[in-house]
């Protein structure tokens, strides 16, 4: 039976299976979330126990690390992914329930169906088909999937410290990216690093009736709508001292590779549904998402914002402010930078106080050279029918450099089937059931051409 | 037996009944407190009756209408309150729950026991008196309470347009103002008016992954901090075309009735525990907050609020904006300015939009020539000790001028109780039962010099 046939068998199983796992609300961020962080992992460590993997569940929220072992001589991979995932909110935007998976002809529906449990089980599927169908999967393999990728790997982190070298490996794999479109398969070959920030705006000790008092005290709403007017120029640059220091162009290799993609205006509109583009003046688009780095505010408050009017002057105020680094930011230094310049911008008045609410994670590259790299370029090849092409993505995966450093300049090799069009941290977010399917094809292809990583050199 | 005598005497009775009216959360802004608007509505029906008034109830939120027939030959005033209350948010702040009224030594706590329960309460308590103690009410009242101050008054402004001349009276007495403090008895001669406004800025159809799409869309909650920024400049000044074309510098008169308040920097940092005072440069505190209008966010809002990070680029961003107007400003010509120059500072790839939330309401000033000013004067003067100073409040009562042009250019008494550290608006809103029962008292004496005004003339 080839890997297609028995995915075509086997595509209601596996969903009603990729369903029960989408179920759980593992919401990092939020700690009323953590039994379903639990229940998300025991999920997971059942379902490797059932594959023959010796598993264990360290820390809380739990970090899963299942061990197989392959056939005697064949190389080791780590598999990386994270079973947590980002708040539903705003949920009246939702067209199906979050927690409610929903399949329709094209897609899965669900919290988390690209990021990263979608493509996480893709994983568990080509195992199971070695399982099944093979007599076992045909290398060793590490699997280590986290509760904590987006807020910060906390609890990774530290074991990975401690006890990262009992899982020495040959290369790392993690599906936890995007192609750049259905018809246009990528690999990706760098992320942005990320420094997530919140400020803090206090002015009167309460809330102050406006007409009685209005007149005499900072707003703290106005003067926090001050200081995030003034972190980014009208040209679209960032204006933290020092910020674009150490920013290095793109590559002769790069500006190619982006020449084979339709990276134009009309793409991004289409992706963004946003009235018009915007951003750093001097670069075009795909700049501007990969090699660039960027600042946003995540989230805003102040005051009252029910409906219809209240007449006050709010106690406080405060914004979730996020920033994106590129190769050669150092985050803690751009952190310094960032708050100095912030203090520098209150006004009289009011107290701002600034705290980071993330691990500061550094931008990370991959090399393009390793026979790993090589079989994933192939295994895609096969199964979609088009070369990939290298590609940044703007986002970010704290806990790679530590994966790095801790098993010694591994090759990490970034094969994610999502789509930019996933809504991934948005409402309705889904992933394309023919990535998936192709997906778990791609996959057993890379698990094969790598558990003979001699023949791939050879070629 | 004197009004002193019965008030010592009535006071756990008052205070029981206060607590009932207190209880009821008749939040005007919040669609789903409109049934408890209603029953905040019956239970003033209700004591209306019972002290010899012919009620009726008009409109939704009802506006409660009472007319009590005094002596033959005596004059007839128009009392005018409201029983609606701002939202209590944030409900955390409170110390004791907004809606169970608690009682300490020195005051009782609730959602609107000084703004504007307790106060109506007061002339309840005065009429009271009379018809217990002196065989009736000595003059005609026309007393009208109604459930939208807070949201602008659209019911009882077409009720007045409507049948305003039938409630045709030689004063209108309000009790919705404050002294300067409780050992300084003040009499509010002017009213500020509101424009309070919202600003919705769109940008990207949902909300986006801040990383993987960082760098080419505008986002919405800083191009709304843009905005918000612009609205006043470093020296406090609203920076709308043409804000203070018309403003009027104070009179003599106001000039030297401030001299004789200790208007200080130590007595507002008081009231509003700011960090520092701030405003508009060139005028002092007391200026700030009565003579020179005012822009202020009330509330603002966008994408993620909750706890930790949440790495999204929100697909819009609001705020509340309202401004406080003195004489001469015209409402909808500040509207139209301040719509204009919002719109105008709207950058590229968001869509601005601007609406009005609360009617928009002129500035009101009252005269202190008037026998009826003359005998509330007085009756401060009999019962705090102490002759009340004319002052402008920063605040607004939106229907005061529909009042005067529905019945004729009346005197209209702003005879309030309550104290600038009430915390009116705020969590733990409350109000001092030293003003309490010292202001029916006062109140009781206006009914009484009123209702033979020729003595009060001929003094």
């Amino acid at each position: 039976m080839t890997p297609q046939e028995w995915i075509e068998e086997s595509k209601d199983k596996l969903l009603s299976e990729l369903k029960e796992f989408l179920t759980f609300p593992s919401i990092s961020v939020q700690p009323a979330h953590r039994g379903d962080l639990r229940k998300a992992a025991e999920w997971l460590q059942q379902k490797l126990v059932s594959l023959g993997f010796r598993v264990e569940m360290l820390g809380d929220p739990p970090v899963v690390h299942g061990f197989y072992q392959g056939p005697s001589g064949s190389p080791t991979a780590l598999f990386y992914g994270h079973y947590d995932v980002q708040p539903p909110e705003p949920l009246e935007e939702w067209e199906s329930p979050p927690f409610e998976p929903k399949v329709t002809e094209k897609a899965i529906y669900a919290r988390g169906a690209s990021d990263d449990k979608g493509q996480v089980f893709m994983h568990l599927a080509a195992w199971r088909f070695y399982v099944e169908r093979r007599g076992g999967i045909p290398l060793s393999l590490h699997v280590v999937i986290e509760g904590e990728e987006e807020t910060g790997s906390k609890v990774l982190s530290e074991i990975l410290q401690r006890e990262g070298a009992r899982w020495r490996s040959d290369v790392v794999i993690v599906s936890d990216t995007a192609f750049f479109d259905e018809d246009i398969p990528t690999l990706t070959v760098g992320l942005r690093g990320l420094l997530y920030t919140e400020i803090r705006v206090r002015g009167p000790k309460r809330d102050l009736h406006s007409g009685s008092l209005g007149g005499i005290v900072e707003n703290p709403a106005i003067a926090l709508a001050y200081i995030l007017a003034n972190l980014k120029g009208p040209d679209g640059r960032v204006k933290i001292p020092g910020f674009y220091e150490s920013v290095r162009p793109p590559s002769a290799e790069e500006v190619a590779a982006w020449r084979q993609l339709p990276a134009n205006e009309t793409y991004y509109l289409g992706i963004t549904g946003a009235p018009a583009l915007a951003g750093e003046v001097g670069f075009s688009p795909i700049e501007r998402v990969s090699i660039r780095p960027t600042l946003d505010v995540n989230g805003m408050w102040s005051g009252y914002t029910g409906p219809g009017s209240k007449t006050i002057i709010p106690a406080e105020a405060g914004a979730k402010v996020s920033m994106r680094l590129v190769p050669e930011q150092e985050p803690m230094k751009i952190w310094e930078a960032y708050k100095d310049f912030i203090l520098s911008l209150a006004p009289a008045g009011v107290e701002v106080s600034v705290s980071q609410l993330h691990e500061p994670t550094p931008a990370f590259e991959t090399s393009t050279n390793s026979p790993f790299y090589k079989a994933a370029e192939e295994a895609i090849a096969r199964t979609f029918g088009k070369r990939p092409i290298p590609l940044r993505e703007g986002g970010s995966i704290p806990i790679l450099n530590a994966f790095r450093q801790a098993l010694g300049g591994v090759p990490v090799i970034l094969m994610g089937f999502g789509l930019l069009s996933d809504k991934v941290h948005s409402p309705n977010e889904h992933f394309r059931l023919s990535q998936l399917w192709r997906g778990i094809e791609a996959l057993i292809q890379w698990y094969s051409l790598v558990s003979k990583p001699s023949s791939l050199l050879a070629e």
